[in-house]
């Protein structure tokens, strides 16, 4: 059961001018399930997109940087993305980059445009040949399907081993014209790990200059996806895309400090965040919603650290899972993260608004019955301070629970 | 059960002329149970140790690093080591290290030695304060038990949940004359880490140039306790210990590349790894015991990035745990390692003796009954090529059970 996560309701989601969804099953890996979703764009529409950092990253991330540069340079368009589930088309070597192309290069020729205008993307199962025939044979049905009113059918598509569809909607007044947002993602490299993916897809139909498209959807994976993680594996095929359509008839947004600027970044955060954070609440086996805050750092990075450091300890994890205020293991973890001249006496922790620990010892008022009643809560506040400046962090984690073994011990079996 | 690991016999145990053990029951957690053990040691023996790099080191570790450097100063020595189980004396400030003190200080009055001369060393719950008096009030009694055949006891009385004492023996013709290594360890930071812990003593009779200690115990650790790994918690409290008695009448070692230096060195390390990995095969619900090579980096830095990184992976470990032969999940976690310039096009994996990848793909002769087949086994060998040089290195690790979660989930409820 996802952690205080609802399914999207088509209804609330908004169709995004310019871009046209459609949805198939093309049989990848099992029969009777959507598997196979295309985005087509129309022309005018700039994209732009953030990729795993796993330098064994698959073939269709491998292709989706190259076409991105090409078209970059040549002034060309992204026209269409296609991903189909089931397959992750990673570890598979020159094979795997061969169809990835040859998934293209249909898309291409049924939509009368070049390969290199397509991105395309997969999830699901490592080291496995992608089975092309199956995807470029439900290309036309998924081409027939296509319309605005999509964004939840295709939350639906690209869904793996998730629990349930992630989609959200944004709006915002840019330049007197009301543009929208809508986004989708599945979990994830760090979550449904097997299907070896985290994707998400955002749109807007706001203008916006195309040269600040590729900064936006770094700073936008940075203050979502990227402040997300589950059990520390960084997935093969992570893919994070953003597309502006321009159609809103907005004056295009040149600067992201303007009241515009502000307005339509304030809305692509909201939704952008939303969806990372409905990876987690989805998480394998996640029963808590733990939000990580780490500050007085002398720097973002290494308040970072220390918040990756609690996120991925399976101490901390169990802990939260069981309901356990086991608080030293929280400072255990901050102590190891690697700040090596962290000075222990300064080191400040809150559960909420509980004051667990005060420099580096048991807090002499802390009372186990407060640590508990927060540790029983399903949404939790993890507060560090670091004593030795002012950067900070927040990062979204879960729980570790007996069904996150179970998961991905009996996925494959 | 741990993994192809049997209790220690007394009788196998080489007592270590020089060193005295002494056991008994103190209550310091809970009544019944042998949780209070002291070590003397003879005058002439040296003492070298390593302590955790947590920058959240509990008191008694902060007090063996001032003893040791004041000793190794003042020319002193060590003449005494005092372990509690039940509580860490972690995280609790100026307080817990005036508790450690005085646990010294009561230890040096009964063996009218110098405070300075005692090392103090505690394992249990974070965050607790150290019940001293009921410590105190035990000491008379474990000195009164003190003799050189109380290993298997000690190996006893230092246990927190493990399910099984660890103790070993080897010896070694030095100069002529037969010398004796005999040591004993518990779980662990990284395996009992509520436990908070891992602890390893270990004594030889030999005589060796008192200068060579230090870098001997560095040496030791890091070809064995450096190289396990059960969920990548570094405990607060680890350490570990070398004596050297002098006892043996052998000329005092003072060169590792001498044949007699080379036997020692050998026996030396084969009790240090036997004890590093006992603690792995008896790692919180391990089923399998996991060895990780990794060759063919250009650094061995590089080697341990990628080794860890397999063995820290909760997927991987999942997969272990479910004999699944779900081998992506190792280039995976090989991708994600953070070697910046990897070129997954020349990664090679086998297991045991199947050739699962070549060339950063599936190794087309590769069939899942092998993988199968080695995934089954109690005991199994992941070797990773990385084609890049001729460094290499080895790890020890094991798999992610339900009973990992259940004992960390369930352990102080």
């Amino acid at each position: 059961m996802p952690v205080n996560l609802k399914a999207p309701v088509a209804q609330d989601l908004a169709p995004i001018a310019g871009v046209r969804i459609g949805v198939t099953e093309a049989g990848v890996r099992k029969a009777n399930r959507k598997d196979l979703t295309v985005f087509l764009l129309d022309e005018g529409s700039h994209v732009a997109g953030v990729f795993t950092k796993n330098r064994f990253c698959a073939a269709p991330v491998q292709i989706c940087r190259e076409h991105l540069a090409v078209r970059g340079k040549a002034g060309g368009a992204i026209r269409a993305m296609v991903i189909n589930t089931g397959n992750a088309n990673a570890g598979t070597g020159a094979d795997g980059l061969a169809r990835a192309n040859a998934t293209c290069d249909a898309l291409a020729t049924l939509l009368k445009i070049d390969a290199k205008q397509v991105l395309p993307f997969s999830t699901g199962v490592i080291m496995e040949p992608l089975p092309v025939d199956r995807i470029t044979a439900g290309l036309p049905a998924a081409i027939a399907d296509a319309q605005p009113g999509n964004w939840a059918k295709a939350a639906e598509g690209i869904m793996t081993t998730d629990t349930i569809a992630k989609a959200f909607s944004a709006k915002a007044v840019v330049g007197g014209k009301t543009v929208h947002v809508t986004g989708i993602s599945k979990g994830a490299g760090m979550i449904r790990p097997n299907m070896a993916t985290m994707l998400s897809f955002l749109a807007t139909d706001a203008a916006i200059d195309a040269a600040l498209l590729p900064a936006l959807a770094k700073q936008l994976a940075d203050q979502s996806f990227n402040r997300i993680t589950i059990d520390g594996d960084t997935s093969t095929n992570d893919s994070f895309v953003v597309v502006a359509t321009n159609q809103a008839g907005n004056a295009a947004v040149t600067d992201w400090n303007s009241a515009d600027g502000q307005a339509l970044m304030a809305a692509l955060r909201d939704v952008a965040q939303k969806l990372a954070q409905a990876i987690v609440r989805d998480g394998e086996g996640a029963t808590k919603f733990i939000q990580i805050e780490v500050e007085q750092g002398s720097n973002e990075e290494e308040c970072r650290q220390v918040a990756y450091a609690i996120a991925h300890s399976p101490l901390v994890k169990t802990a939260f899972f069981a309901s356990d205020p086991n608080l030293g293991r929280i400072l255990a973890a901050v102590g190891y993260a690697g700040i090596e001249d962290l000075d222990q006496t300064k080191i400040e922790l809150y559960l909420d608004d509980v004051h667990v620990a005060t420099r580096g010892g048991r807090n002499p008022s802390y009372e186990e019955a407060d640590g508990q009643r927060v540790m029983k809560q399903q949404e939790i506040v993890v507060r560090v301070q670091l004593g030795r400046g002012t950067a900070n962090t927040t990062l979204w984690t879960c729980d570790l629970s007996h069904d996150y073994v179970s998961i991905n011990a009996d996925y494959r079996s």
